[in-house]
């Protein structure tokens, strides 16, 4: 047997006898010519067989090919600039390695639920291919860049105790003999913990919200990424998410190139995505907003209409910042020169895609936290330990938290984010 | 004010005035000098206060730090090879940023309870921070290992329907309006479905096991990397998995030098890892353990006595292959030269540490994994889309899981692997 490759390293073994493993895609044929496209993950090639030159059998075999089947190919590696990934197969062999009868997904149009309810065949697609590519880039860059400068990961657990942001949205599951646990919706406060010790940190997991919600934003299971760092001010925590969001959008652009063609992406608007971005204090954007007709009253959080009304005035992401500490979380640094308001930014996408950060300086003062709690009514033991860390050297730190989903959507081009997961976990599916 | 630096910086600035914002270790006077070690995350600090030379008043600051006070520090950086990281600071001026009075945790011995239950805090210490390095490096190793082999992260859902290895340990949650969705405790069978698209594929995150376990090597929450990949036979598997392992190892030694120093751990053994590793099949290994005077018959799985008894018996990590049908999961592909018997392997590490991977080839053929599924009285209707990947162009692919926490405790010697996560989550302990 010639030597087995994978399609991407064709282009080493031009003039070759080469064997590849992979599912087809498409077959078609003139009656005396015959094309195969193949897919193996690493690529797409098309294999072509002369019926003249070679064994009847072998005509037979590519005759009886169906969407999906397994073969083994054999062939020689042909430069061809018109066929996919720039090399032909010109065929020898054909050895059907496993049939696939009747694939349910065709090339004619499905609904979107058949597509979701058949999701482990559907990544097949090549649409579902890229995007998977896509996600991949975007982790890598998030740990390369966060590596490069040295922050720690940091990974916090998922199940805790009665701690996060929003009681009304948290899944809770049975823990031995200690009662409940929650999945958690944030590793901030350990991260917090972890930044008096290491410095710069982050996690980067998967968090949870049982949040009725229906819209393409959310999801019950999504991937977030948090750095967080000591000696980091409101301001420095901008600079911060600048680059790193740009960090990630020149990677995507440099290295998936492809893939972001074979989502028909118009890369124009990614190219704009660099430091330094817009910013708005959140005062100024309700005058903004007012100015552009939306109804909304200095104190009232931005829903997802305004922030797109916003951010679709900007050419690049934009920074809203310093929102009234009302709606927004109790460990948020009270701003000192407006005590109405705290010291944190949201980033909002272009593009009609919103919110993609959430950050803030942390409130570093014991007693002012502490306050805070119990306006809120929050349960003060949980949160001893998380007090402890304004007793013992308290220091400034910041950090925020990047939705990898919605990063991946915005970056794909794609309007809702389930697709940007590969088994994604809404209100209505948990299956497959 | 002069240039901030972090510690671990000021090899690069020495005889410059510089300012390190950091936490006080220990300090120490001889009424005439005085030894400051900070800490910062990057590193160590020794700074050093001549009282002749200084003002009054930052004698008096210096006398004043305790363990854990946040503070701001002028000085000279300064040769010295016999202070730690090989720098020392003579201070020109202390700031202090935050008290810290009665720091829990001191020099002095703490019981295991007490420092769990104070985890937040004991993470600041040169043990725990050389630990988390350590662990960061391991998960830094994992990934770059499988991005330069071209495996795609796809990320697994956490939150799944009835399938997993034993139902009897699983956390359970409500979702929605669906019915229960329980923790995942492996993303393989997801992943096979990734890699009939992606060819090389990997997750990485966060398992669950609700296992009533005390031991050392159990936690009920853990981190566990699992790359699966098409035309990987279980023999391509194991070279797989040591090149793997020596590869993290092989890191650890080079970039985390000084953090096992502080751990003391002795590097001989790590220096040992390289391929190739042992290879026993199980067959073999029940003869061998009989000859160890171990009462363990064919057929029965082997417990961790057993797994330290042989793998002591070796100078580096030991594969045992092929274990009896009906002590793994129903998943792996049955050994056609010994029907009793799959493809699998389980990976001991040496010095005591015992099961380190588990790996297997999948059953390729849907009529044998449909009869398996039934065998063992599995509900069918969850698998359903599993047993699809064997419908259409199914193909050989194999694939393992590491335990990263097992990994991070090996690599660093320490005994329980409760140390090598930032907030263990065991039976007794879901707090902090």
């Amino acid at each position: 047997m010639s030597a087995v490759f994978r399609i991407n390293e064709l282009r080493d073994h031009l003039g070759d006898e080469v064997t590849v493993r992979a599912w087809v895609m498409t077959t078609r044929s003139s009656g005396k010519i015959g094309f195969v496209v193949l897919r193996d993950g690493t690529g797409y090639l098309q294999a072509v067989v002369l019926k003249k030159e070679v064994e009847p059998s072998l005509w037979e075999s590519f005759k009886e090919l169906t969407l999906e089947t397994a073969v083994q190919v054999r062939g020689t590696a042909r430069d061809d600039e018109r066929a996919p990934g720039g090399v032909e197969l010109t065929v020898t062999g054909i050895e059907v390695l496993a049939t696939s009868p009747d694939f349910p997904i065709t090339p004619k149009e499905h609904g979107t639920a058949f597509l979701f309810e058949h999701r482990h065949l559907w990544l097949r697609s090549r649409r579902q291919v890229a995007i998977m590519r896509v996600r991949h880039e975007v982790v890598s860059a998030i740990r390369d860049f966060l590596n490069e400068r040295e922050f720690v990961l940091v990974d916090t657990p998922i199940l805790t105790g009665a701690i996060g942001e929003s009681a009304g949205t948290l899944f809770e599951t049975e823990y031995f003999d200690l009662g409940s646990a929650y999945l958690a919706q944030t590793g901030q406060l350990y991260l917090e913990a972890a930044a008096a010790a290491l410095g710069r940190v982050y996690c980067f997991g998967p968090t949870f919200r049982a949040e009725k919600s229906k819209t393409r934003r959310h999801l019950a299971e999504f991937w977030m990424v948090e750095p967080e760092a000591a000696w980091l001010d409101s301001d420095d925590n901008m600079r911060l998410q600048e680059d790193f969001v740009s960090y990630i959008v020149g990677r995507c652009l440099e290295r998936r190139a492809e893939d972001l063609k074979e989502l028909d992406r118009d890369t124009a608007s990614l190219e704009r995505v660099t430091p330094p971005f817009h910013r708005i204090s959140y005062s100024d954007a309700i005058t903004r907003l007012g100015e552009l007709g939306k109804d909304i009253q200095w104190g009232q959080d931005l829903g997802a209409d305004e922030e797109i009304a916003l951010s679709d005035t900007y050419d690049r992401p934009v920074f809203v910042y310093n929102y009234p500490r009302a709606v927004r979380a109790f460990y948020m640094k009270q701003n000192p020169e407006d005590p109405r308001t705290v010291l944190n930014n949201d980033l909002l996408a272009p593009e009609g895609v919103g919110e993609i950060i959430g950050g803030s300086q942390r409130e570093d003062d014991h007693d002012r936290l502490l306050e805070r709690i119990r306006e809120l009514y929050l349960p003060e033991e949980p949160y001893g330990w998380y007090l402890d860390l304004r007793k013992y050297g308290t220091f400034v730190h910041s950090g925020f938290g990047l939705g990898v989903e919605r990063t991946v959507a915005w970056i794909c081009g794609i309007p809702h984010i389930r697709e940007a997961i590969a088994f994604p976990r809404m209100m209505t599916r948990l299956y497959p």
